[in-house]
């Protein structure tokens, strides 16, 4: 067995961080950037990665246009964290997306939420402004809803869209505002009072009012030739899943099939606008969802990880394996399959590169510059990271996967009905309570085994020679790792959407309790 | 050579005249065709579906080039029936590669086997040659090995190869002659003594000959500008699964990984000489694998079946879900991922339309012209039947998938380490004994659960609606098929391979015992 590929991964990564500081592009071809993220979208949901129901020619047609990524992964299994992840080019450990309360547990931002994104992190759309880009964000922000801690807070200029997930309806009975929806700075309604989504019926047209807000700012921007960054970040695919009337009762699969059906739709149009408006050579576009398919909402509500075990909220392949296009005509060229590790962490870094820009030297970041992988299809080495609440849970290097920890989900949950890994019982693999191997790490060689089902024997030299190119990696990152101040510890029923900004023109206001903190409970 | 060129003169200028009688589309533009079968390839093999060990970017292209298909069946579960019925149009039952000896028994062609594919039945290169085309097959061909079953008695003009599998080596002592290869009608050798394949390393050249008997055929065409039927059936990810000594050791998945290295960097290399020799744009390529998997094989010697319940020797969709890539310059048009569900069958009825032929009337043909689909991105509506021997386990309309029979392998084989499922135990599902289901059909949805895990409700809305709509098309089926005389039912060691054409020349004829048949036993 050959194993220098691992070792050669130690020189290369050190290579790029010495690179990144030194060689930038020059800003006079920085091209405007948009970030599709999809909601819950599981890797095996496009019709390129065998999805056969005939959902996605658009997305389809955007690969092979441009190029493919098999191995792109969450930075989290689950959407606020892997969010601010993806925004600031930093683990959540880093950037204090996730909870002490207890160990390796997911947590987010609901409404109770105290705590945001920190006033500290830099996120791209800031970043991007030193280089004379607009920035906006289409959809969910999910980074915080307190005042502090809103977009246009963060360096976007624009937002249209909501703080939260659009779970609902709540009546005031139940002590529960609905979400708002904000333009910019201000409220201008809630979720299924103002933007409805049929619960029933599945019935809403938010996903085309999220295309017409991009298609207008696309066209906006080409008038006056303003280099933009458009984070288009819409929920259709997250339960409840929605879908536009054009679009109810169309797939072959489901109201979830109907909101792919629908997201495509609008990928598709979203890329004509750029051709349409002669900026397609100078727009970088990029695909790709917040963490896996969520399985526990399954088959009606959920997608396909296809060939990968268990889903959102796991450390299991399918839980951060995503789908993942890059697309440039004119710089990225079609038809091209990248093997590269990805992050969507490496959207902010990329992003930065792509702009002329240096990143941030007083941080550590955990994104990469894919620009030559992009660019030249080159392959740089480097580890993935599963981690799950504080915990690193398991990493990736070159086809090997260690688990240093396992857990599909707890028996609390799962005794209530709620499963991550629905019909996979691997043994020793999956199991309802946490299981630590830190000693011994469980180790699947994933060409051989995509579905994570047969752990290398601990006996073998393989094994042996993995584990000991692995571990001095793991020891490093565990080592030089600061945490940041965990800011998904506190709850609080006074901080939920009562009275956002502009809810007074409205008459939206409401009124909330006394403010009573408590240590906010995660159960997965 | 001068004798062959004369020949195939005389071969166009009877096509010609023969043509004038029918009516078929222009012959004008009728490409060149060139059918790439794998071998035990698997579905999830290629770098496009997600298999992460870069093996295949020059199959990536291929597809971004051209179109993918990811709903794409053979016809059987097994080598032989499969190439058969893809040869014919035909379906195993109906071309009499099957056994009545047992009850859903996969059989082939192993030295022993008495029969062969029956005079009767009419292969692409007989219909071709009526179009002027001349044929070559290049590796396995796997439709009988005794005289009157070869290639050139089937229609084609050029053959390199040999007419089973490389199992192997065999002794003497054993009372078992090594498999002939074969050039043209006459044996140049046997594998293991003229044509090595190290058991050890897995090292074999024989990838590299194939290679070079392709490029040198086209060259020779592209030279005499003669319109060919190219059927390159290369063996090298079947067990003993086999690489040259440039691809060992060169991917990070074990030797399988290196023979998919060493099929996907000739597969580049031959559509590039296509380019070279200017006759891109006139030559259909389609590339596909005989059948699932070999996980029994795994997991140094078995491909991938991504996401697919089961391999080889099953009609789970591990078994039969077939990698496969259409392309043809100019054609069709690059990048399109086609949703039709397609079958190895296809490729007789659509190499005719592309040929400006009409299929033969005097039999039924189980294949579809797919011209439409591949030029205009059409979707035909088709069932796909699942046959394992003589009995039809499973049928698919569109998403949905009926099982009739199911069955994994036999207690007998699994007893003995055999596993055509490992890893894979679904409740229901998965069985060591034949489970019929003939009265209440188990049925999927597989846009919902690529992984046949989740049967759906007997007593929902939905099942009923769908057993409603299968229940005629089976029905029809069942009462309107004229099973073809079964072929794999005797075995006799006297028609092993002692004596093959040409091997007096070379000194390698053997004395077989007397003849001896006795009814095959088909374990599987």
């Amino acid at each position: 067995m050959d194993f220098k590929f691992i070792q050669s991964s130690l020189i290369i990564i050190c290579s790029f961080i010495c690179s990144c500081t030194s060689k930038v592009l020059s800003n006079g071809s920085a091209p405007n950037i948009i970030i599709m993220l999809m909601d819950d979208m599981g890797w095996g949901d496009l019709g390129v990665f065998g999805e056969p129901s005939k959902e996605t020619p658009n997305l389809d047609w955007m690969a092979a246009e441009g190029m493919l990524f098999p191995n792109f992964y969450s930075a989290n299994p689950l959407c606020s964290p892997s969010r601010a992840a993806l925004l600031t080019g930093r683990l959540p450990i880093r950037n204090g997306f996730y909870s002490t309360n207890g160990h390796a547990r997911n947590a987010y931002t609901p409404q109770q939420i105290v705590g945001g994104i920190p006033k500290e992190e830099i996120l791209i759309p800031e970043m991007l402004k030193k280089a004379g880009y607009i920035s906006k964000i289409i959809g969910k922000w999910h980074l915080g809803h307190r005042p502090q801690f809103l977009p246009l807070q963060h360096g976007f200029d624009e937002w249209f869209g909501a703080p939260n997930c659009h779970f609902g309806p709540y009546s005031s009975k139940e002590e529960t505002p609905n979400i708002p929806v904000y333009n910019n700075s201000e409220m201008v309604g809630r979720y299924y009072e103002d933007f409805m989504i049929n619960r029933k019926t599945g019935e809403s047209n938010l996903t085309q009012i999220y295309l017409e807000e991009a298609l207008g700012y696309i066209r906006r921007q080409a008038a006056s030739h303003q280099r933009f960054f458009m984070y288009w970040a819409i929920d259709s695919t997250h339960a409840p899943v929605y879908a536009s009337e054009k679009f109810i009762g169309k797939s072959q699969r489901g109201r979830y099939g109907d909101a792919v059906m629908e997201i495509d739709h609008s990928v598709g149009l979203i890329l004509k606008e750029l051709q349409t408006q002669g900026i397609s050579e100078n727009t970088f576009v990029f695909f790709t969802s917040d963490n896996g398919a969520a399985l526990m909402s399954g088959p009606l509500q959920a997608g396909s990880n296809g060939p990968f075990l268990c889903g959102k909220e796991t450390t299991f392949e399918g839980g951060m394996r995503e789908p993942a296009i890059a697309w440039w005509p004119g710089h990225i060229k079609a038809g091209q399959v990248s093997y590269q590790l990805g992050s969507v962490m490496d959207l902010f870094t990329t992003s930065l590169s792509l702009a002329g820009l240096q990143p941030p030297t007083d941080r550590e970041l955990d994104g990469l510059d894919l620009t030559h992988v992009l660019l030249e299809n080159r392959i740089i080495e480097r580890p993935i990271f599963y981690y799950r609440g504080n915990e690193m849970m398991a990493v990736r290097m070159g086809l090997y996967k260690a688990h240093y920890w396992t857990w599909s989900n707890s028996w609390e949950e799962f005794k209530k009905g709620i499963d991550f890994c629905p019909g996979q019982s691997i043994p020793v693999v999956t199991s309802h309570t946490q299981e630590e191997h830190t000693q011994q790490p469980i180790i699947f060689h994933l060409g051989r085994d995509l579905g994570e089902k047969y752990p290398i024997s601990v006996s073998s030299a393989e094994y042996q020679a993995v584990l000991k190119q692995i571990s001095p990696v793991v020891e490093k990152h565990r080592k030089e790792l600061v945490p940041g101040m965990p800011q998904l510890n506190m709850c609080d029923l006074a901080v939920m959407n009562w009275a956002p900004a502009g809810c007074e023109k409205l008459g939206k206001c409401l009124k909330g309790p006394e403010t009573n903190p408590w240590k906010c409970e995660w159960p997965h």
